[in-house]
Protein backbone atom coordinates (compact mmCIF):
# COMPACT_ATOMS: atom_id res chain seq x y z
CA UNK A 1 0.00 0.00 0.00
CA UNK A 2 1.08 3.35 -0.90
CA UNK A 3 1.69 5.64 1.92
CA UNK A 4 1.72 9.18 2.48
CA UNK A 5 4.79 10.66 3.21
CA UNK A 6 6.96 13.94 4.52
CA UNK A 7 9.36 14.70 2.11
CA UNK A 8 11.82 17.28 4.16
CA UNK A 9 13.19 19.75 1.03
CA UNK A 10 16.01 21.97 2.06
CA UNK A 11 15.95 25.11 -0.26
CA UNK A 12 19.82 26.14 0.00
CA UNK A 13 21.51 22.72 -0.61
CA UNK A 14 18.49 21.17 -2.18
CA UNK A 15 18.91 18.03 -0.12
CA UNK A 16 15.44 15.70 -0.01
CA UNK A 17 14.62 13.55 2.66
CA UNK A 18 13.94 10.90 1.74
CA UNK A 19 15.06 10.43 -1.67
CA UNK A 20 14.34 7.79 -3.89
CA UNK A 21 16.95 8.74 -6.61
CA UNK A 22 19.50 10.57 -8.32
CA UNK A 23 21.68 11.34 -11.22
CA UNK A 24 24.84 14.18 -11.73
CA UNK A 25 25.77 15.68 -14.36
CA UNK A 26 30.09 16.67 -15.07
CA UNK A 27 30.70 18.88 -17.73
CA UNK A 28 32.20 15.40 -20.01
CA UNK A 29 28.59 14.67 -20.17
CA UNK A 30 27.81 17.77 -21.54
CA UNK A 31 30.11 17.85 -24.28
CA UNK A 32 27.45 18.16 -27.17
CA UNK A 33 25.75 21.33 -25.19
CA UNK A 34 28.26 24.34 -24.87
CA UNK A 35 29.54 26.29 -27.80
CA UNK A 36 33.50 26.85 -26.92
CA UNK A 37 34.51 23.33 -26.92
CA UNK A 38 38.52 24.41 -26.11
CA UNK A 39 37.54 26.02 -22.79
CA UNK A 40 35.20 22.82 -22.00
CA UNK A 41 38.07 20.33 -22.40
CA UNK A 42 40.09 22.81 -20.70
CA UNK A 43 37.72 22.42 -17.66
CA UNK A 44 37.86 18.91 -17.69
CA UNK A 45 41.13 18.04 -17.55
CA UNK A 46 42.18 21.17 -15.29
CA UNK A 47 39.16 21.32 -13.01
CA UNK A 48 38.61 17.87 -12.80
CA UNK A 49 35.52 17.69 -14.55
CA UNK A 50 33.14 19.62 -12.57
CA UNK A 51 29.49 18.86 -11.94
CA UNK A 52 27.27 20.93 -13.34
CA UNK A 53 24.02 19.98 -11.90
CA UNK A 54 22.64 17.40 -10.07
CA UNK A 55 19.04 16.18 -9.90
CA UNK A 56 17.24 14.15 -6.89
CA UNK A 57 13.55 12.58 -6.93
CA UNK A 58 11.10 11.37 -4.97
CA UNK A 59 9.00 8.28 -6.90
CA UNK A 60 7.17 6.18 -5.93
CA UNK A 61 5.66 2.96 -7.78
CA UNK A 62 1.90 3.69 -8.03
CA UNK A 63 1.64 7.19 -7.76
CA UNK A 64 1.02 9.89 -11.20
CA UNK A 65 3.15 12.96 -9.80
CA UNK A 66 6.76 12.95 -9.12
CA UNK A 67 9.00 15.58 -7.43
CA UNK A 68 12.42 16.81 -6.83
CA UNK A 69 14.99 19.17 -6.74
CA UNK A 70 17.83 20.18 -9.42
CA UNK A 71 21.18 21.57 -7.75
CA UNK A 72 22.88 23.96 -10.32
CA UNK A 73 26.49 24.97 -9.98
CA UNK A 74 27.43 28.35 -10.62
CA UNK A 75 29.86 29.05 -13.62
CA UNK A 76 30.64 29.17 -17.43
CA UNK A 77 32.14 27.11 -19.99
CA UNK A 78 33.69 30.12 -22.45
CA UNK A 79 30.83 33.03 -22.15
CA UNK A 80 28.02 30.23 -21.51
CA UNK A 81 26.85 29.84 -18.56
CA UNK A 82 25.97 26.51 -16.95
CA UNK A 83 23.01 24.79 -17.94
CA UNK A 84 20.99 21.82 -18.06
CA UNK A 85 20.87 19.54 -21.28
CA UNK A 86 17.03 20.68 -22.16
CA UNK A 87 14.27 18.66 -23.14
CA UNK A 88 11.00 18.23 -24.59
CA UNK A 89 8.56 15.84 -22.60
CA UNK A 90 7.64 12.57 -24.60
CA UNK A 91 4.55 13.11 -23.37
CA UNK A 92 3.00 16.22 -25.67
CA UNK A 93 0.36 16.82 -22.99
CA UNK A 94 2.08 16.68 -20.14
CA UNK A 95 4.14 20.11 -19.15
CA UNK A 96 5.95 20.79 -15.50
CA UNK A 97 6.69 23.19 -12.56
CA UNK A 98 9.65 24.66 -11.71
CA UNK A 99 9.97 26.15 -8.45
CA UNK A 100 13.08 28.39 -7.33
CA UNK A 101 13.89 28.10 -3.73
CA UNK A 102 17.50 29.87 -3.87
CA UNK A 103 20.20 31.52 -6.28
CA UNK A 104 19.46 33.04 -9.77
CA UNK A 105 18.77 31.73 -13.23
CA UNK A 106 16.98 31.69 -16.51
CA UNK A 107 14.19 28.83 -17.91
CA UNK A 108 14.98 28.98 -21.56
CA UNK A 109 11.77 27.70 -23.53
CA UNK A 110 11.25 26.63 -26.99
CA UNK A 111 7.84 25.81 -28.29
CA UNK A 112 7.65 22.88 -30.99
CA UNK A 113 7.15 25.52 -33.44
CA UNK A 114 10.38 27.52 -32.58
CA UNK A 115 9.39 30.19 -30.30
CA UNK A 116 11.29 31.24 -27.64
CA UNK A 117 10.32 32.29 -24.15
CA UNK A 118 12.40 33.41 -20.85
CA UNK A 119 11.40 32.81 -17.30
CA UNK A 120 13.33 34.58 -14.76
CA UNK A 121 14.33 31.91 -11.89
CA UNK A 122 14.64 33.68 -8.41
CA UNK A 123 13.44 32.96 -5.13
CA UNK A 124 9.89 32.43 -4.99
CA UNK A 125 8.84 32.39 -8.54
CA UNK A 126 7.03 28.89 -10.22
CA UNK A 127 7.88 28.96 -13.55
CA UNK A 128 4.37 27.16 -15.68
CA UNK A 129 5.83 25.06 -18.41
CA UNK A 130 3.36 24.28 -20.63
CA UNK A 131 3.10 20.93 -22.27
CA UNK A 132 5.03 20.97 -25.64
CA UNK A 133 7.81 23.16 -24.75
CA UNK A 134 11.41 22.59 -24.60
CA UNK A 135 13.09 23.81 -21.49
CA UNK A 136 16.69 24.57 -20.13
CA UNK A 137 17.57 25.65 -16.75
CA UNK A 138 20.98 27.96 -16.76
CA UNK A 139 22.36 29.60 -13.41
CA UNK A 140 23.53 33.02 -14.58
CA UNK A 141 24.11 34.14 -10.34
CA UNK A 142 27.30 32.84 -8.67
CA UNK A 143 25.73 30.81 -6.28
CA UNK A 144 23.68 27.59 -6.53
CA UNK A 145 20.33 27.81 -8.22
CA UNK A 146 17.84 25.16 -6.81
CA UNK A 147 14.28 24.43 -7.61
CA UNK A 148 11.96 22.01 -6.77
CA UNK A 149 9.92 20.60 -9.93
CA UNK A 150 6.79 18.91 -10.29
CA UNK A 151 5.26 16.64 -13.06
CA UNK A 152 3.71 13.62 -14.26
CA UNK A 153 5.63 10.32 -13.91
CA UNK A 154 4.52 9.58 -17.56
CA UNK A 155 5.89 12.77 -18.90
CA UNK A 156 8.89 11.50 -19.87
CA UNK A 157 12.10 13.26 -21.19
CA UNK A 158 13.16 13.30 -24.70
CA UNK A 159 16.49 14.67 -24.94
CA UNK A 160 17.61 13.94 -28.51
CA UNK A 161 16.19 17.04 -30.00
CA UNK A 162 18.11 19.82 -27.98
CA UNK A 163 20.85 17.87 -28.04
CA UNK A 164 21.23 17.67 -32.02
CA UNK A 165 20.27 20.75 -32.62
CA UNK A 166 20.29 23.06 -30.09
CA UNK A 167 18.13 26.12 -28.97
CA UNK A 168 17.96 28.72 -30.48
CA UNK A 169 19.26 31.18 -27.79
CA UNK A 170 22.24 30.81 -25.56
CA UNK A 171 22.88 32.68 -22.40
CA UNK A 172 26.09 34.08 -21.73
CA UNK A 173 27.98 36.13 -19.79
CA UNK A 174 29.03 39.42 -21.83
CA UNK A 175 31.29 42.56 -20.76
CA UNK A 176 30.51 41.06 -17.20
CA UNK A 177 26.21 40.96 -17.87
CA UNK A 178 24.26 38.15 -18.91
CA UNK A 179 22.74 38.18 -22.07
CA UNK A 180 20.15 36.32 -24.16
CA UNK A 181 20.98 36.02 -27.75
CA UNK A 182 21.08 33.96 -31.15
CA UNK A 183 22.39 31.21 -30.63
CA UNK A 184 25.41 30.83 -33.67
CA UNK A 185 25.68 27.22 -33.76
CA UNK A 186 21.83 26.60 -34.13
CA UNK A 187 21.59 23.56 -36.72
CA UNK B 1 -0.77 29.48 -27.58
CA UNK B 2 -0.35 28.26 -24.16
CA UNK B 3 2.27 30.22 -22.95
CA UNK B 4 5.04 29.76 -19.97
CA UNK B 5 5.15 32.19 -17.04
CA UNK B 6 6.82 33.55 -14.04
CA UNK B 7 3.79 33.20 -11.29
CA UNK B 8 5.66 34.53 -8.37
CA UNK B 9 4.66 33.07 -4.83
CA UNK B 10 4.80 34.80 -1.20
CA UNK B 11 5.68 31.76 1.09
CA UNK B 12 4.40 34.24 4.07
CA UNK B 13 1.16 35.52 2.79
CA UNK B 14 0.25 32.34 0.26
CA UNK B 15 -0.11 34.93 -2.66
CA UNK B 16 0.36 33.66 -5.87
CA UNK B 17 0.55 36.31 -8.84
CA UNK B 18 -0.84 36.22 -11.75
CA UNK B 19 -3.83 34.13 -9.98
CA UNK B 20 -6.81 32.83 -11.89
CA UNK B 21 -8.62 32.27 -9.63
CA UNK B 22 -9.61 32.02 -5.80
CA UNK B 23 -11.85 30.70 -3.05
CA UNK B 24 -12.75 31.77 0.58
CA UNK B 25 -14.19 29.52 2.95
CA UNK B 26 -15.73 31.40 6.34
CA UNK B 27 -17.31 29.40 9.26
CA UNK B 28 -20.62 29.67 8.32
CA UNK B 29 -19.61 27.88 5.26
CA UNK B 30 -17.59 25.12 7.26
CA UNK B 31 -20.97 23.98 10.06
CA UNK B 32 -20.69 20.37 9.30
CA UNK B 33 -17.11 19.57 9.98
CA UNK B 34 -16.62 20.59 13.19
CA UNK B 35 -17.80 19.08 16.69
CA UNK B 36 -18.81 21.66 18.58
CA UNK B 37 -22.01 23.69 16.79
CA UNK B 38 -22.43 25.70 20.06
CA UNK B 39 -18.95 27.36 20.05
CA UNK B 40 -19.25 27.84 16.14
CA UNK B 41 -22.81 29.77 16.18
CA UNK B 42 -21.01 31.97 18.34
CA UNK B 43 -18.13 32.69 16.52
CA UNK B 44 -19.83 33.14 13.34
CA UNK B 45 -22.07 35.75 15.59
CA UNK B 46 -19.74 37.18 17.42
CA UNK B 47 -16.61 37.18 15.59
CA UNK B 48 -18.22 38.31 12.03
CA UNK B 49 -17.92 34.85 10.88
CA UNK B 50 -14.64 34.57 10.40
CA UNK B 51 -12.80 33.41 7.57
CA UNK B 52 -10.91 29.86 8.12
CA UNK B 53 -8.89 29.72 5.03
CA UNK B 54 -8.44 30.53 1.29
CA UNK B 55 -7.61 29.07 -1.93
CA UNK B 56 -5.40 30.47 -4.38
CA UNK B 57 -5.04 28.59 -8.31
CA UNK B 58 -3.34 29.38 -11.61
CA UNK B 59 -4.85 27.14 -13.90
CA UNK B 60 -4.43 27.22 -17.62
CA UNK B 61 -6.86 25.42 -19.92
CA UNK B 62 -4.88 22.87 -22.02
CA UNK B 63 -2.57 22.07 -19.06
CA UNK B 64 -2.15 19.20 -17.46
CA UNK B 65 -1.28 20.46 -14.25
CA UNK B 66 -2.19 23.05 -11.87
CA UNK B 67 -0.83 24.37 -8.76
CA UNK B 68 -1.82 26.92 -6.02
CA UNK B 69 -1.36 28.10 -2.76
CA UNK B 70 -4.10 27.49 0.39
CA UNK B 71 -3.71 29.96 3.25
CA UNK B 72 -4.77 28.74 6.77
CA UNK B 73 -5.77 30.84 9.76
CA UNK B 74 -4.62 29.86 13.00
CA UNK B 75 -7.69 29.27 15.55
CA UNK B 76 -10.05 26.90 17.15
CA UNK B 77 -13.78 25.76 17.40
CA UNK B 78 -14.40 24.72 20.64
CA UNK B 79 -11.18 22.70 21.04
CA UNK B 80 -10.86 21.56 17.46
CA UNK B 81 -8.51 23.40 15.40
CA UNK B 82 -9.47 25.21 12.15
CA UNK B 83 -9.36 22.60 9.05
CA UNK B 84 -10.12 22.59 5.39
CA UNK B 85 -13.11 20.61 4.72
CA UNK B 86 -11.30 17.32 3.56
CA UNK B 87 -11.89 15.44 0.67
CA UNK B 88 -11.04 12.39 -1.99
CA UNK B 89 -9.94 13.27 -5.54
CA UNK B 90 -12.88 12.13 -7.97
CA UNK B 91 -9.77 10.11 -9.79
CA UNK B 92 -8.68 7.91 -7.78
CA UNK B 93 -5.95 7.04 -9.96
CA UNK B 94 -4.64 10.58 -9.08
CA UNK B 95 -2.80 11.99 -5.76
CA UNK B 96 -1.02 15.40 -5.15
CA UNK B 97 1.68 17.09 -3.34
CA UNK B 98 1.39 19.82 -0.46
CA UNK B 99 4.55 21.77 -0.02
CA UNK B 100 4.29 23.86 3.28
CA UNK B 101 5.83 27.18 2.96
CA UNK B 102 5.05 28.75 6.57
CA UNK B 103 3.39 28.09 10.15
CA UNK B 104 2.68 24.71 11.31
CA UNK B 105 -0.09 22.24 11.24
CA UNK B 106 -1.18 18.60 10.73
CA UNK B 107 -1.97 16.99 7.09
CA UNK B 108 -4.81 14.39 8.42
CA UNK B 109 -5.06 11.33 6.25
CA UNK B 110 -7.30 8.77 5.59
CA UNK B 111 -7.58 5.63 2.78
CA UNK B 112 -10.22 4.23 1.15
CA UNK B 113 -10.22 1.19 3.88
CA UNK B 114 -10.19 3.73 6.34
CA UNK B 115 -6.74 3.61 7.59
CA UNK B 116 -5.02 7.11 9.22
CA UNK B 117 -2.03 8.52 8.53
CA UNK B 118 -0.70 12.11 9.73
CA UNK B 119 2.30 13.88 8.19
CA UNK B 120 3.43 17.17 10.05
CA UNK B 121 3.04 20.20 7.90
CA UNK B 122 6.22 22.39 8.58
CA UNK B 123 8.10 25.16 6.55
CA UNK B 124 10.10 23.22 3.79
CA UNK B 125 7.87 19.74 4.35
CA UNK B 126 6.61 18.75 1.09
CA UNK B 127 3.48 16.73 1.76
CA UNK B 128 3.51 13.29 -0.55
CA UNK B 129 -0.33 12.64 -0.93
CA UNK B 130 -0.87 9.15 -2.63
CA UNK B 131 -3.53 8.59 -4.81
CA UNK B 132 -7.34 7.68 -3.29
CA UNK B 133 -6.12 8.89 -0.08
CA UNK B 134 -8.59 11.54 2.00
CA UNK B 135 -6.82 14.76 2.94
CA UNK B 136 -7.14 17.57 4.98
CA UNK B 137 -5.11 20.11 6.20
CA UNK B 138 -5.22 21.58 10.30
CA UNK B 139 -3.86 24.80 11.35
CA UNK B 140 -2.18 23.98 14.58
CA UNK B 141 -0.07 26.72 15.38
CA UNK B 142 -0.81 30.50 16.00
CA UNK B 143 0.19 32.14 12.90
CA UNK B 144 -0.77 31.51 9.33
CA UNK B 145 -0.70 27.91 7.72
CA UNK B 146 0.50 28.70 4.06
CA UNK B 147 1.47 25.60 1.89
CA UNK B 148 1.43 25.39 -2.45
CA UNK B 149 -0.48 22.31 -3.58
CA UNK B 150 0.38 20.65 -7.16
CA UNK B 151 -2.02 18.30 -9.02
CA UNK B 152 -3.48 17.20 -12.57
CA UNK B 153 -6.54 19.62 -13.28
CA UNK B 154 -8.44 15.93 -13.97
CA UNK B 155 -8.03 15.26 -10.14
CA UNK B 156 -11.34 17.01 -9.09
CA UNK B 157 -12.72 16.91 -5.40
CA UNK B 158 -15.23 14.66 -3.71
CA UNK B 159 -15.78 16.31 -0.58
CA UNK B 160 -18.67 14.33 -0.40
CA UNK B 161 -17.86 11.61 1.65
CA UNK B 162 -16.04 13.28 4.26
CA UNK B 163 -18.49 16.01 4.99
CA UNK B 164 -21.32 13.43 5.68
CA UNK B 165 -19.23 10.94 7.94
CA UNK B 166 -16.29 13.07 9.27
CA UNK B 167 -13.05 11.71 9.43
CA UNK B 168 -11.43 9.03 11.87
CA UNK B 169 -8.99 11.51 13.99
CA UNK B 170 -9.94 15.03 15.05
CA UNK B 171 -6.92 17.19 15.85
CA UNK B 172 -7.67 19.11 18.90
CA UNK B 173 -5.92 21.46 21.98
CA UNK B 174 -6.14 19.86 24.75
CA UNK B 175 -4.47 20.89 28.22
CA UNK B 176 -2.77 23.60 25.68
CA UNK B 177 -1.33 20.65 23.72
CA UNK B 178 -1.92 19.87 20.58
CA UNK B 179 -3.47 16.36 20.42
CA UNK B 180 -4.78 13.78 17.73
CA UNK B 181 -7.73 11.52 18.86
CA UNK B 182 -10.12 9.54 17.26
CA UNK B 183 -13.47 11.37 16.46
CA UNK B 184 -16.22 10.84 18.78
CA UNK B 185 -19.25 12.09 16.15
CA UNK B 186 -17.62 9.27 13.12
CA UNK B 187 -20.26 8.09 11.76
Amino acid sequence: MLLPEAVLINGQTGSISPETGRYTKRLSELRQIFQDRTALETMVSERNDPIIYEVLEYKKEGSDLFFGTTIMEPGTVGEEFFMTRGHFHKRRDMGEIYYTQSGHGVLLLESRDGRSEVVRMDPGVCAFIPPDWAHRSINTGDEKLVFVWACNVEAGHDYGVILERGMRKIVVRRHGHEAIVDNPQFA
